[in-house]
């Protein structure tokens, strides 16, 4: 069973997603982990062109992917670099229409299975308290050994 | 638009409550409004027989009954008595098998809109910490004159 | 792996479910499986005044669990009767008001695997067209040998 | 109140989310409407390097973004051209790895409604009768007079 304290810094964790995943910096890098906690994660995704939608507001892929992303990453953090940790679902609602500014995603954990992890993730523009999309997600664990 | 502050007491709200849904009772009071707060409310599900299950767990649809329940009264606490605000959508993660003890759950409304309220609930045993069932739902609300 | 064809029959799954779940007939019988089908399932809950509510209305709860019971029976139908297996998640849409007459709630597999199951279920008010409550869940299948 | 009968052609929908939403084309044409029909419609999304993931899969945003439009698509074909119907809430089950090949996206409207739209989303890799993804969402429609 995993520890309910994270065993990866934030620079590993960087690192990790870096090498693991290269395709999400394509066009440059826009996210980036900003704090581990315990069961906690908080990433930044930086206000680009290509997450812009015509009004000035933020895609919701984007934002779906990065809500996607803190829950990985919260994961990652306490049960090692376990690359096939996959997504089985994802909620979204959407609350407000975000500026186009940054984003932050502070993701807690609910639950560390031995199978299962279920977290939900909160994003704000940058020093708004306001919840603009609020997600609930769950990942399948491989069996480990 | 609503305030952020709650305009009915826990008494208004159960007394209201009573009125209109006195079915929710059919069995013996097994509900109650424990707490209101600004966008927020605390419900408790009180352990009976009927919530039960083989095993002494508690049943999934008392525990989806009672989210619904703290979501509706969190909104008519910010809102006011308006019986016909109606539930659109329900998420639930089922996360740890509750024991047979009364179940808190804390409703935090993450939007109260015109025409929308969104909340998230998280459900514990009392004297628990692991959230052993989550909810997000959204709720139509009527047009108000 | 899961055949996609069902290996218990209509009758095997009723006893199967009256005997591990005698609770779910308390105050009478009014869940009835209609008929079991390839990843498929239909149950009906005959309408009883324990599910109404005030206006006619059937509540949220008599629903949710009718359309969790739906997703578990088409489970068991194909994995056979493992009473362990249980639900993770339930994603509900409420689209319409039911009258007061007996649901049909008709459950689709969308994935039988080795550890998770995912299904979704349109409930209907017999007889008419529209669905009165869209699910969809999964639930976690324990390891067999 | 919506027709059930969609009042814009597929290429009436082309024309106007290439208008409105020109930022879906850039880095070439990926999306396309396949066909409009009675509360449903199915687009494409062809396989192209920037949806791929490491592995060749697709990416969990670029599926969601299909859902998204699917469900988008086929709303505005009953309602006509109303740019601002925003999504309010999504949910999606991930049931298996797509394959790097073209993506279908079959959309079914559950409801039209003056306020809310709600539908559900299967996607499959062309060809194969597994779905991939499914999703279910939400929209709010602007009052219109």
């Amino acid at each position: 069973m995993a520890s309910h304290h994270p065993i990866m810094t934030k620079d590993d964790l960087t690192a990790f997603l870096d090498q693991e995943f290269p395709q999400m910096h394509a066009g440059g890098r826009t996210y980036f982990v900003d704090e581990i906690g315990p069961l906690s994660a908080r990433m930044r995704m930086t206000c680009h062109e290509r997450h812009l939608r015509p009004g000035g507001t933020i895609s919701g892929p984007s934002m779906m992917g990065l809500a996607d992303l803190a829950l990985y990453a919260a994961i990652l953090a306490h049960i090692g670099p376990v690359a096939l940790a996959v997504t089985t679902s994802l909620t979204f609602n959407f609350l407000r229409k975000p500026e186009p500014r940054d984003l932050i995603a502070e993701c807690r954990l609910l639950k560390l299975g031995k199978r299962l992890a279920v977290g939900e993730v909160s994003i704000r523009s940058e020093g708004s308290p306001d919840v603009v999309c609020h997600a609930t997600g769950t990942y399948s664990i491989p069996d480990r050994r």
